[in-house]
């Protein structure tokens, strides 16, 4: 069986990113990153969602603390507050205070490195370019780039098998996304999107914003509970 | 004053690397990995290195346990015997046994990230395409790629101030490292190259090896003490 690494944050996209995978036929190992969020809520609703796919003994939790070392983001530094106020056309334009600077770089070096000791073909990130995202290491150029490295820097490319970068929901909108969870059957009851992590989800900051716009748009409820909508 | 983040790991190579950057004006930002190496000689040589240079106030050590957590390095694993009987040509053929997956990648990715929250506008690492280090992410062609994901996926390229690797030892023999070397000043006592970790360099590992045959080369005696020779 054919082996995949899955970055699994516990949030909406990489839960449906993880069913494609399943649905594809691969044996899934979950990776999941604990980087000094303000709320260890996504970790632990990742392990649900490993558990739900039967994979628990494959997942990988790696503690990058090394995001909240070095700052610089709402999303790991205490001093900065989520946005919660954001017009969607202004976040289409400008890179959001919760951008954690080369997230993603970090957090797909690491996935290869995992799948090569693995002997993985394949990692799969919920990468997403549309929907105001406004993340830098998020835009098709940048994994492109990085595929190149990949294919350059890897012991499993030297040996011909060079590890392959998925991302499903790259061109997908946010509705799309729930539409193909819904379709994958994928546990969305499971997930949690908001960035203040409380036991329900605020409703109001950024990213609950989006995740509700899109199960509206998708014409789906969402099955996750709200404090406030 | 510039900025510039440089990868020290304590070592030969990047503390030659670090008299660069300095020589150039800088002010730097060390940065090193404590990855469950077999010993942590290297983090402690490489805290006297930033003292050296007085930056000890801006060193970031960052715990990479993940690379003993992905093991399948004779570095990081236990259950792995480091080298010491390979003949220089067959190190120019095969990847060894202690390379630690995508490790580079990581280096770099991190780097990226602490370049971007602190502002700086290099990274400097030692990397060394000759002399049989035979490792996937030392060659120029990772390095470019990875800096093609740099320009790509980083907020400070969208700032129009793109972070660039510097790698002033791409092409340099070891004899050419500890060259340039003395004729910086660098603190080559302080260095730290044996695999083993031991309080003296045992002098037998390909490491050890290779640097006695550079500082031989160059025609300078190694200012560390061996065990044996």
């Amino acid at each position: 069986m054919k082996r995949a690494i899955v970055i699994l944050s516990g949030g909406l996209d990489s839960t449906v990113c993880m069913s494609v995978a399943q649905k594809s036929g691969f044996q899934i190992f979950p990776l999941t990153f604990a980087y000094g969020q303000r709320h260890s809520k996504e970790v632990e609703q990742a392990k649900m969602i490993a558990e739900f796919y039967n994979c628990s003994n494959r997942h990988l939790i790696v503690n990058t603390d090394f995001f909240k070392d070095i700052g610089n983001s709402a999303l790991t530094a205490d001093e900065i507050d989520v946005p919660t106020d954001r017009v969607f056309e202004q976040m289409d334009k400008e890179i959001p205070v919760t951008y954690v600077p080369f997230r993603n770089a970090v957090f797909l070096s690491m996935a290869t490195g995992y799948a090569e000791a693995m002997g993985a073909e394949r990692i799969y990130i919920g990468v997403n370019a549309l929907d105001y995202s406004g993340y830098p290491d998020c835009r098709p150029q940048f994994i492109a780039a990085f595929q190149e490295a990949i294919k350059t820097g890897t012991a499993a490319a030297d040996r011909g098998v060079p590890i392959k970068i998925e991302t499903p929901l790259l061109h997908l909108s946010k509705a799309g996304i729930v539409k193909m969870g819904i379709q994958n059957e994928a546990p969305l009851h499971l997930t949690t999107s908001c960035y203040k992590g409380g036991k329900k989800a605020c409703g109001k900051c950024d990213s609950c914003r989006l995740r509700l716009k899109g199960f509206s748009e998708a014409g789906v409820k969402d099955p996750i509970e709200y404090e406030a909508i």
